[in-house]
C-alpha cells in the first residue's frame, strides 16, 4: 500500500504529470481497488515485487504472456543470443520460418502463419483477411468479447466514429438462435465470424463454448463461405497444445495468438489454413519491429516447452486446487464465490455484488496477504507455480474471507464501479 | 545471390510453403530486384550478412530503427539488464515514467508521453485523441503519404472497406491551395491534419516541408480548433533533438514516434501537448506487450546517446560525403541520378527511369559489391558508419556507374515495377 513517502506514490505523482490520467491501457489501477501498486520493480517466477519492495504472488501473470514463469532462464537465453546475433535488420532471419513451421506442426487447422506484435494486430489482420478472401463486408461477433483496442474493436468508443465499426453484427456468446440471425442479417455479405475460444469477458461468470455454439458457427461458414475466426489471444495454448477450439473439434479458418507464445516477449500471430492463403498475401500490413528475430527465437523455446513438457496438467492440477480449496473456504465464510472459467484461467465473482464491493475488499485483502487477484477481469496460473504457492494462495483466502465476514456489512459503494449499477 | 544449393533458396522454399506469398510487409523482397536476399543471419554496426555469409553495409537500417549501430553494446546491455529483473509484467516499471519525462525533456512541443509497439498504433491512437478532443471526424492527410498499415491508412486497400477510410480528405504535401480546400472541404468537422515531417513518400523525389505550408496546417488548427499532429515515426530523431518540424519553428499539438527510439527494440510513441491530455485520458487503447520494461530501458539510453553525442552531426556529415560522392561519380558516368531527401535519409533515383530498370540494375550492382541500397524507398545512415564506409560505397558507387554504363542499353523492362508505368 502506498504511504506518503513510499516509492509508489512518488512514481504515481510523476507518473500524473507526464502521463494522460497517469497511466492508459488494461494496466491502469484506475478500475482496480484503491492501494493496488501500479509500479512493479522486479519478477521472477510466480512472483512480482512492487517498487516498495513488497512481494506478490501474481495470479495475473502480465495479463496473461507469463506461462512458464517470470525471467524463465532458456526463453530469455534464447531471447538474448539471437539479438546479440540479428534483430531488428533490414529483413528477417530464418527464425521467421522455423517459428512459421513450428505453429504448422502444432496447431492442426494451420497451414501457415504470419507474425506481428500486438494480439490486436493479428485480430486485425484476420478482418482484413476475411474480407479480402470474400469479397464480402458484414463481420459477427458477440456482444461484450474483447478482440482489441484499435478503433474498429476498443470496448471504449472514445474518439472512435461509427464508420469504424460499419458492418459489424453483433450476437450472444453460445446462443445458436441469435447466431442464426445475426447470419440471417449478414445475407449474402457474411464474411467473418469472430468467437472467442471461450466467453472470458470482464465483469461477468466465464463460459466454456457449447458444442452447438461452435458447430453452428462452423456450418454457417461452410454454408456460405464465410471465414471462421477463433481469437485465441488471450487463451491459446492455456487450454490446449493446439487451437482452443481443438479440444471440442471444431477447427477454424483463422486463429489469432499473442500473449504467451513466447512467454512475454513481444510477439503475435495470425495462423491459417491453405484456403485463406492468397487472400493473406495480398493484404499489407506491416511494422517496424514485426520480422525482430529474438521474439521469435523466445518463441521457438517457448513452443518446445509447451509441446515438451507437462505445463497444462501442471497448471490444470493447481488450478483445480485453487479452486476446491477456495470453494471449500468461501462456504465456510458463508458466502456465495462464483469461480467460473477453465481453472488455469479463473475469474471470482461473489453473489449479489452487483458494484463489486466484496470483490473489492477481498482482492484487497488478498494482496495485503501478498497475492495479487483481480476484481473481475479473469487470471491466469503459470508454470512456475508450486503447491506451496496454492496453499499459501489459500491460507490468505481463508484470512481474507474472515476479514471480509467481519468488514462487510461495513462496506460502502465501490464509487469506480458504480457504472455496473447503471 | 542464391545459387540453387545456398542456404538463402533453401529458405525461400521452406517459406513459400509456410508464409502467404513466402513474406509479407515492407522487409518482402517481392519488390526489390531479384537476387536481394531475404534472409540474413548476422549484424553488427552498420553491416548486415545474408544467411549464405555474405556481408553487407546496410543503408536501409532495417528501414529506419538502426540508429547507432546494430547490437549496440550500451543499449542492449540495458535491454538485458532490465530483461533479467522485470519485463513484460502486470502492470508497468518506473521506466514508464523516466522515459515519458526524458520524451517531455527532449521534444518541446510534448507535455506527455503515451508508448506503444508499432508506429501504426502511434498514428491510430493520434487519430483517435483528436477525434475525441475536437468531437469532430474529418482529417487531412497528404495524398500518398505513409502513416501506417491498418485499415484506415494502409496504402494497399485489399481487405479493406470504404468505411474504413471515412472521413479522410487528402490534400497534395506542400500545396497551400489544396491544404485550404481540404480545410474548407472539412468545415467545422475537422478534427485533425497529420503531416508527414518531410515528403519522404516511396518511388518519388523526397521534399523538405515548405514553411508556408508547415504554418498554414498551424494556422488552420488554431482557427479551427482542429488538432496538428506529425508523424515522426520515421524521420523523428533522425534530423533533430526535438520533433522534426522544431527546425522550422512549427510546433505540433501530437506527434507520433518509433523506429530509432529504441535502436530496433520495439516500442512507439505518441507525444502530446498539455491541451490534448484529458482527451488522450479517455481512449482506450493497450497491448499485451505495451507496458513491457526492457524496450523502455533500451529508449532511455538511447535517448541519452541522442542527447550527448554527435550522431546527428556525424550522420550529417557522412551523409553529405556520400551525396557529394555520388553525384561526382553519376555525373562522371553520364547519368542523371537525383539524390533528394536530408543527406542522411537519401532516396537515389535515375532520370528517364519510369519502371526503375536503371535503378534496380545499379542497386543489384551495389549489392554485388557489398552494399545494400533501396531503389525507391528511402534509406539512412546510422552513427556507427565510418568515414572508411562511405569510401567504401562510393568506390562500389563508381564500378556499379561504370558497369551500369555498358550494360543499360541492353536492359529489359522490370516486369514487378511495371505498375510505375500504368
Amino acid at each position: 500500500m502506498p504511504t506518503p513517502n513510499s516509492q509508489q506514490r512518488a512514481l504515481l505523482e510523476r507518473a500524473a504529470a507526464v502521463i494522460p490520467g497517469g497511466m492508459w491501457g488494461h494496466q491502469s489501477v484506475a478500475m482496480v481497488p484503491d492501494g493496488y501498486p501500479q509500479f512493479f520493480e522486479r519478477a521472477e517466477g510466480a512472483r512480482i515485487w512492487d517498487v516498495d519492495g513488497t512481494p506478490y504472488l501474481d495470479f495475473m501473470c502480465g495479463y496473461g504472456p507469463n506461462l512458464f514463469g517470470y525471467g524463465h532462464p532458456s526463453i530469455n537465453a534464447a531471447y538474448v543470443r539471437q539479438m546479440e546475433q540479428a534483430d531488428t535488420l533490414t529483413g528477417p532471419t530464418a527464425r521467421l520460418v522455423e517459428l512459421a513451421e513450428a505453429f504448422v506442426g502444432m496447431v492442426s487447422h494451420a497451414d501457415w502463419a504470419m507474425f506481428c506484435k500486438n494480439g490486436t494486430d493479428a485480430t486485425s489482420m484476420a478482418m482484413v483477411t476475411a474480407r479480402a478472401h470474400t469479397g464480402r463486408q458484414k463481420l459477427i461477433l458477440a456482444r461484450g468479447a474483447y478482440h482489441g483496442a484499435a478503433p474498429w474493436c476498443t470496448p471504449r468508443p472514445s474518439g472512435t466514429l461509427p464508420s469504424d465499426r460499419a458492418h459489424q453484427i453483433h450476437c450472444t456468446y453460445n446462443d445458436v438462435e441469435s447466431l442464426n440471425a445475426a447470419a440471417a442479417e449478414a445475407g449474402d455479405d457474411l464474411a467473418a465470424i469472430f468467437a472467442a475460444p471461450i466467453k472470458h469477458d470482464a465483469f461477468i461468470d466465464q463460459e466454456a463454448p457449447t458444442l452447438a455454439y461452435a458447430r453452428r458457427a462452423r456450418e454457417i461458414c461452410d454454408q456460405t463461405g464465410a471465414v471462421l475466426i477463433v481469437d485465441d489471444v488471450r487463451a491459446g495454448f492455456r487450454l490446449a497444445r493446439d487451437c482452443s477450439w481443438s479440444t471440442i473439434g471444431v477447427q477454424p479458418d483463422l486463429s489469432t495468438w499473442g500473449k504467451c507464445i513466447a512467454n512475454g516477449h513481444p510477439i503475435s500471430a495470425l495462423l491459417g489454413a491453405d484456403k485463406l492463403k492468397a487472400a493473406a498475401a495480398g493484404i499489407y500490413v506491416t511494422g517496424s519491429y514485426w520480422y525482430q528475430a529474438a521474439p521469435m527465437a523466445a518463441g521457438l523455446e517457448t513452443l518446445r516447452l509447451i509441446r515438451e513438457t507437462p505445463y497444462l496438467e501442471h497448471t490444470v492440477r493447481l488450478g483445480q486446487r485453487l479452486r476446491d480449496g477456495l470453494a471449500e473456504r468461501a462456504s465456510a465464510a458463508g458466502f456465495g464465490f462464483r469461480q467460473t472459467g477453465p481453472v488455469q484461467m479463473p475469474l471470482f465473482l461473489f453473489d449479489d455484488d452487483k458494484d463489486l464491493r466484496l470483490g473489492f475488499a477481498w482482492a484487497t485483502a488478498m494482496l495485503e496477504r501478498g497475492v495479487y487477484t483481480h476484481p473481475w477481469h479473469n487470471m491466469f496460473l503459470c508454470n512456475a507455480m508450486t503447491d506451496e504457492d496454492i496453499t499459501f494462495a489459500l491460507d490468505a483466502a481463508e484470512a481474507s474471507f474472515t476479514h471480509l465476514k467481519s468488514a462487510a456489512p461495513g462496506l460502502g459503494p465501490v464509487a469506480k464501479m458504480a457504472f455496473l449499477l447503471a
